[in-house]
């Protein structure tokens, strides 16, 4: 049963087995401290056009997230996200088991904008709230939206003129640069747009890892602190290091998004075709088309994807999502099935 | 410069990166739910004999421990531990960043008896104070030494006359298993011997990824929401399941302790022929030769140890290190190079 | 400047300042377990019909709210509340500084009910959510609205069906239960319609102190940990004993309840005369008018109140609230000037 | 049985019940920010000679502790106590459970001195270790003993070349100034002497409450959200203000700190009269005499005193302690008492 579920079902790019391979009885020091390590931040920054940013490298994005807030916040202040945000709701509370609290805001389309963390600002108005001190967007979002260029310069414009830290949650930004048409968005714009952002590799060619890019100074002194104190120092960091040296190289990250999102166009075509609606607009390697009930069972009878909502009684909302390893070929397959499907439909 | 700074300093493996190649496009159940995950799950039950114990597979050791720990205990829960204990050094104050005290206690020779722990309860009587709950030792220790399996079963039996929870950090587990002339630990002895453990994979032939074992039917429950909680559900979980499955066939895991153990041999002969004493008596992959400071200081000159401590004004403590890839060749040159280096002292 | 702000600017009821005159020079057993805290418990017990609770006296709310929260949850586990729950605004994050997410409901007027609880069951179904494990109401809730006995009842009800624990936050319980044409509702009922709850003492004529009661078994033992853990043990314990001691002499408890509610009356008289209209049905201490703008101001240059919330552009809803030692003479004399304020408006 | 047992036995100074008995229907504002918190304040201000300092009042020492460590510490900052330290023994892990690590540093008498803190600054060297922050001392210690002018001075002076701040818990400071003789110290010193330190009620006088004074200006800012999250602003915060009033009104404080000391004199003179050795020179209102363990047993029979532990298997160390509400009979009764004891011993 092919799985249309996410994009972390496969392994890794083959230009990082093999570099792996290639290096394995090399003596390396530890703790992200050594040569392959250095290298990727450097190409990372060479790519970002900046290099006054600190890098560092952390097994997984909930890993990423909490060990950053934790790091940032004082224990009064919250962070403010949309109620859908990654880590208002699945991730098991972990900002919240650092002692912070998030402030969900509802949206129509997973995306903050200024009209929406306004009011909140307005309620918290003394020490018997806590203060709101970070603003949390994902690009793409969980629902598979996306912020332009102009929408995060708003946004951190904004957080700025608050005193709010602005951090982008990166897991898919492979796919939020690749849909560039949409967002205008390159990777020299993206230390000017935020505080802080990662550069998400387990969605995007890597076994594990994220880039963690803190722009803002006053994030960097005594931040491995807090990344040993959360068990985010891998004790052989290089084996991230050589994953992101290869992920920068010759701008292997961003075609990896691309090549997510060519995967997903046959499909969505398809449902266009079909006149299936979509959850939101998606222009990357996620889509959230609405079935009819009956529809959406068959597809799940020969397909693996995310059951998302019910929009109403009679129809369900599935997830479909494609990665850099999706075949061309099981794409084309399910496009052939879905077509048989609904003529009986 | 040749390191015999630690254990963890090579990549994997040859069978784990195969393996990983081999299995790059299929398409795997996330989080840890996966077939290889399974697989390796049951491999590491028939080597323990024990098919009641969950197994989960976490990044690191700071992260398993933490994890672990914050789970077991309520929020008044203490751990003893020896004050030489990663977990009371070396993990940034991890465990009470999950809120717990970590009770240091004194020891010679790293290693926690009934009688050191005795009054650590005595002192501890009533809500003024912290509740003494989980018992944490390494094995080997942090100082090189090894507890044997009657120490174990007197310290296990012990602990549970006085509702105390006992927890293996088995970081090096494969050296005091290979070490096994000292103390007669097998496998199948483990989970008769404490309420949980874990199998170090990061210094014994994996990239990354430990094996917490729960023996204890009281820690299995909800477990998985803990470790989400703390990232320690890798997304591509199968990473992890693989190399357990490599490590875990024809015994692998303990050989390469015994690799690493025998690569220190002719370390361990050359200082005991020169006169050089150990810390403590030291029969795994780890020795703590005391050095003239003259002598200490031409060997770090070529090659890389660590410091442990000055045991007086004119010694210098080192800790050297082998593992499971260490070159045969280096020892050797080493040796012959110590030789020359003493001739000349 | 007469103050209607709320139920806590004066001292104690006399009754309290004569006791502790009374027995100042004696000498008392520390940390609550004195004679005079032991005597509260029964007194209290007495009056609840139930000798099986376990009773603590807290010396404020919030601080009973976050201790006894981090007792009896996991790490994972989470608090439903209504949005506007005391624990969800005006804590400023305490319960999640112990680590837990409070998951807020929208309602109409502040109160939960089952339908409002079981979609949130249902969206969180595995551990990369947290677990929803108890749910938190105040009687009377923030916007002075009350829970009758049936609905305490059905809640409960749903709650243990669900594994859910219930937890009521009294703070104002006199109030709810000096209403009880309104609630039906009394002191027996109490321990038989949740898990614990709290009889708040500084809002009901007390110095300071709050009466933490605790029904469910799993929840007593180790509990006097949590609280020194907490900073919730008071030295001389036996001050919140005698206080309570006479809180509960001939009923007087619930008679302040019944004068903080007399003392609303004519307030609430002269609004509907003058067809202000209230936020919310408030039978108790508590009220919620909107008035026009101007009024407002004009209401607000000779009386404190609180701000609630601008329903609307040209209107302004504020808190007024009474008290057991608010002034007969003030209530009058604001009728008055109020009903001067509408002549002219 | 009288009781020798703490200094927190009985009520309060006869002056603040008087006190809060003519203002108790004045209406005041709530949470700390009322005319008479103000007043007390200044109070104190004026007796500091200090007006840049902020005044904070909190119910308990242990609460105030973990308030203002938790307000001023980073994620992965650590303090540094003796062994002996309350938040290292007697407050149930409450500053570890604010994620802290309290650091314990044997000592002959219960104090801190620069040499036995360096060593603990050399060890931490890295992010793998806590960063040592905080060194916290109490004033007089929990064994009895004081620091004097000149020692707080080196404390705080080579706390400043190591970036450490600078903390004295006076849970009982009355009784230090009291012994100005041995300490030398004054009121008008202690700013000058720590970046923080607290003025302890619960002990000298007051029904409970401790004035805790901030000095460095980094410590100001927000600290009323952290006090909140924490339980720690009582809604009758002018309780505690007209409490601190009365105490600082004709230097009534030091008074009762002279007092409690008076009380002990005929004690500590019978003691030495008989030989009976005390742990450590006290010169304040608890000493620590070490009995014959038969002595021991005929006092406990008569009197209330609290086991310190037992130096020697054949004797037995008893804490007495006195406050300004010990009554001279009852000293005099004792002192006749013993002189019995020890006839027939």
């Amino acid at each position: 049963m092919y799985s249309f579920q996410n994009d972390y079902s496969e392994g890794a790019h083959p230009n990082i087995l093999r570099a792996l391979d290639m290096i394995n009885y090399h003596q390396n020091n530890s703790y992200g401290l050594d040569t392959h390590s250095d290298s990727a931040r450097e190409l990372i920054q060479e790519v970002l056009e900046d290099y006054s940013v600190d890098i560092h490298f952390i097994a997984g994005g909930t890993l990423t997230n909490l060990t950053f807030i934790s790091h940032i916040l004082r224990p009064y202040e919250a962070v403010v996200s949309t109620e859908t945000g990654h880590i208002n709701t699945h991730e098991t509370g972990a900002i919240e088991a650092t002692g912070h609290k998030v402030y969900p805001v509802l949206t129509e389309d997973g995306k903050l904008t200024p009209d929406l963390i306004r009011p909140v600002l307005d309620l918290h108005e003394n020490e018997h709230w806590v203060e709101p001190r970070l603003v949390y967007v994902s690009n793409p979002t969980e629902v598979g939206t996306v912020y332009t260029k102009e929408e995060l310069e708003n946004l951190y414009a904004f957080c700025k003129r608050h005193q709010l830290y602005f951090y982008i949650d990166g897991a898919r930004l492979a796919a939020a640069l690749a849909a560039s048409e949409h967002t205008h968005l390159t990777f020299p714009d993206m230390p000017k747009l935020c505080d802080a952002f990662y550069i998400g590799g387990t969605k995007v060619g890597a076994m594990f890892g994220e880039a963690l890019v803190l722009v803002n100074e006053d994030f960097k002194e005594h931040f491995r602190f807090n990344m040993k104190q959360h068990g985010a120092i891998l004790a052989k960091g290089w084996i991230m290091g050589v994953q992101f040296e290869e992920l920068f190289k010759d701008n292997l990250y961003v075609r990896l998004g691309q090549q997510s999102i060519e995967r997903m166009q046959p499909l969505k075509e398809a449902f266009e075709k079909a006149g299936i609606p979509l959850l939101c607009e998606a222009p990357t390697n996620q889509i959230f088309p609405i079935f009819p009930d009956g529809l959406a069972e068959k597809i799940n009878k020969k397909y693996l994807t995310t059951f998302q909502c019910k929009p109403d009684k009679a129809h369900t909302c599935l997830r479909f999502c494609t990665s850099w390893a999706t075949n061309e070929e099981a794409v084309k397959d399910f496009v052939k099935d879905f077509e048989e499907m609904i003529k009986t439909e």
